[in-house]
């Protein structure tokens, strides 16, 4: 394995000095010009020359008549050409001397008949001029840490800390503003398409050394290289976490996968076993695929399966505990020392078993600091899950019968949120154990905001952040095991 | 079974004309006084009577001393009171001849020791004057197409066709803002608490002849009358769908659901043998409840399980298939009639098996017209499931280029999105068979809110998809079997 990043030999495709792009016009309806005008938007920093056969300037650019014409051996040549002339430019560009390339095109393997001999030759060529290449058949690639974003829509993101490789350029692009919407983001996001030179293993191998990256995300349809694939992510795990999400196990499932990149899927049961094999953590969809990437990527491990429940909402917490039960957490009861504690912040109305149910608590602010610190400090338990309402329009008329002026409410609200989202937060540092918090509330509530802003996950169902939960139980007893 | 709604004794807790209310002061620190000013907020339109001890006025309304100084006899009273004057209070309710009577407070049954005690006395009580009444410990009654939020939050949603019975109150107030952002909206919800008198089987009863009502939900941690149960929903669900979410499955469920509401849990096994013997579809999570019950409401049923997968992009549709596959549903091969109209509106890059990807449309205005009137034109399949991406940005910039100027795009665009919502909409009720969308991105995109507006229903993810079209299927075959 690589021990840095500028050694793989992706480096210059995800962060590329200068690019060559090929296919851009100045017409909208183009997917080039979509593409060239997204790297645009992101405010890349890089040398970028677009070639075309008539055009002076594209989208305000200099163009170029041709590759051999450019000033420079650009590190990265893109392509967004009718697929019957990418061999050629890609022979023009190893003429030149490029080394690294990203076909976007789609009509190869994934079409079968003639797409298939069109894929060879390209390959040929490559080969001959030692060119390394992404795709055909991809979206490209992203990188917001270098201002880099190199597919066909508009980048409406964050940087991030989740590296994805995935055999589905869409489940990248089309993950930008998703993820945004819980303050998660990319590292780099890599569109492998068919896979015809660089594969789904040399993105993992970039990954695994990437700084940006804390935890590795995998779409994958069908793996070529099984052995290799295996052996690196043996190697990777312990210090960075993987997580896949595989799409080819059903019968219909294997049928889509096989029209989408041409690859053959296997059953179920084989990637099942190949996952465990090398204690990659499987996803049962891509919400979860990236569910888990969140707590993997920013929670404190827990020390083993024992989680609390708390809660002042009775169906919430029995959900949240049914969830917890149906996925291998147990919520152990709570120790004298505890309920002690409890007895004093916990109304009679309430319940002190496991979960915690609040109903009312007798101060609200024992909520987000004496209550959790008290449950964290719990021996029998490693983990808590915490239900999040915030009552928007309650603490509003609070504190408007408080007299407290109109106009200060906005702002005293933001206080008190970001102190209670403060105060949990350096709990969870506190104590070393990780805090998870599920919610029906919109993820645009300001508390909400503000709890994922100081690095607490927050889902949208007991159900989502019981099965995060387990995700992290999963990845450290896979570590102590090692 | 009653034939009106006006025979069932839950009528005056669900549309009162007039309340007496316990419980609420001018303090905003107290739950009865949020519970009333819920109730004002709503507007509504009926007599509400405060009575407090001291108080000449509470929130604006004439305060009363006593219930016997009131000048009618209210429909309902509302106690939001100590446990321990609970029972008298009732008892001069009995005397004053108020037959209905809503207890919001907690600290019986679910308490045990003196509670058990407690709660025996207000049953008593109750019997004697032939009082109607719901909980105690739960948290009352919704009723936005009577303008009627007896509960202790705010109402931020709509009215709608979703009847819960719910045995988590949390799970009625907690989801106003929830549903509201998938338009959706309860048309009653109702609390039961502790089930002392009124329990989920009546309110089932209720909810079966509420007008209002397409479909029953059901929050449920135990079934009391388990005969009387599975009687009824039979009864109910040829002309009702009912969907219900079980959370005392699991020890920590059954442990959780017995601190709540005091009642006891069965296993896992006899709950899902009670819902299979009377036809209700069971939701696995509180996210999958009001999935079913927004297919229910709004789709047309599908007449078998097999169904279309429509998408541009390969990942999302192979994900939806993969889940359409887990979840019972056939994808078919498409007939010859189809694959030539097909043929003209695909392009070579993208592939006419099922899933349909279209890559790059050859016109995008065909993607929610010609391709889904093909689609569902196609014998073979009875359903279609549609993934839905609009590229703000980019129908923006073509528009731009195209220039047409600034201070029409956005008007354009909505008629745009508006026209295509019409289209899909218009679809789904020429071919009598349903659309279910799919996207990952905010249901607060325009183009996602105008297809709901339009009754389409769109989930978050291709699995959430899969398993409501699986639901849709799952309710046809029990009405075939009928």
């Amino acid at each position: 394995m690589i021990q840095n990043i500028d050694q793989s030999s992706l480096f210059p495709i995800i962060n590329p000095k200068s690019i060559a792009f090929f296919g851009a016009s100045n017409r909208f309806t183009s997917m080039g010009t979509n593409q060239l005008s997204s790297l645009e938007a992101l405010g890349f920093e890089g040398n970028v020359y677009p070639i075309h056969p008539k055009e002076k300037r594209v989208l305000g650019l200099e163009a170029y008549q041709s590759v051999q014409d450019l000033p420079e051996i650009p590190d990265l040549a893109v392509m967004v050409l009718p697929s019957g002339i990418v061999p050629p430019v890609m022979e023009e560009c190893g003429r030149k001397g490029i080394k690294h390339a990203i076909v976007v095109s789609g009509g190869f393997n994934e079409v079968g008949g003639e797409g298939v001999e069109l894929e060879k030759k390209l390959i040929a060529v490559a080969e001959q001029y030692g060119i390394c290449f992404l795709g055909p058949n991809c979206l490209g690639v992203v990188n917001p840490h270098h201002k880099f974003n190199m597919t066909f829509l508009p980048f409406e993101g964050r940087a991030g800390f989740i590296g994805l490789a995935s055999q589905s350029g869409s489940l990248i692009t089309q993950m930008f503003g998703y993820l945004d919407r819980f303050g998660l983001g990319f590292s780099s996001g890599i569109s492998v398409g068919n896979e015809a030179n660089v594969d789904i293993v040399d993105c993992m191998e970039y990954l695994a050394v990437c700084p940006h990256t804390k935890v590795i995300a995998l779409y994958i349809e069908s793996i070529r290289r099984g052995r290799a694939f295996i052996e690196l992510a043996r190697s990777i795990v312990p210090s960075k976490p993987i997580v896949a999400f595989y799409a080819g196990g059903s019968e219909a499932g294997k049928q889509a996968s096989f029209s989408h990149t041409g690859a053959m899927a296997g059953p179920d049961s084989l990637y099942d076993g190949v996952f465990r094999q090398c204690s990659i953590i499987r996803a049962d969809s891509i919400t979860e695929l990236f569910d888990f990437c969140w707590v993997l990527g920013s929670c404190i491990r827990p020390q083993d399966n024992r989680v609390i429940v708390q809660t002042h909402s009775g169906g919430p917490g029995a959900a949240a505990a049914d969830a917890c039960s149906r996925n291998g957490l147990e919520l152990p009861q709570f120790s004298e020392n505890t309920l002690e504690k409890l007895a004093t912040l916990v109304p009679h109305t309430g319940s002190v078993n496991n979960p915690v149910d609040l109903t009312f608590s007798k101060n609200p602010m024992d909520y987000f600091a004496d209550i959790p610190d008290a449950l964290l400090e719990e021996t029998a338990a490693n983990g808590l899950l915490i239900y999040i309402l915030t009552p928007g329009q309650i603490i509003r008329r609070t504190m408007e019968s408080m007299e407290i002026p109109p106009d200060q409410i906005p702002k005293l609200t933001e206080k008190l949120f970001n102190d209670q989202a403060d105060s949990l937060a350096a709990l969870t540092q506190n104590h070393q154990k990780p805090i998870i918090g599920f919610t029906f509330q919109s993820h645009k509530n300001m508390f909400i905001q503000k709890l994922i802003e100081h690095g607490l996950p927050v889902f949208p169902s007991p159900e989502r952040a019981a099965r995060a939960m387990s995700a992290l139980v999963i990845y450290n007893q896979t570590l102590n095991d090692h």
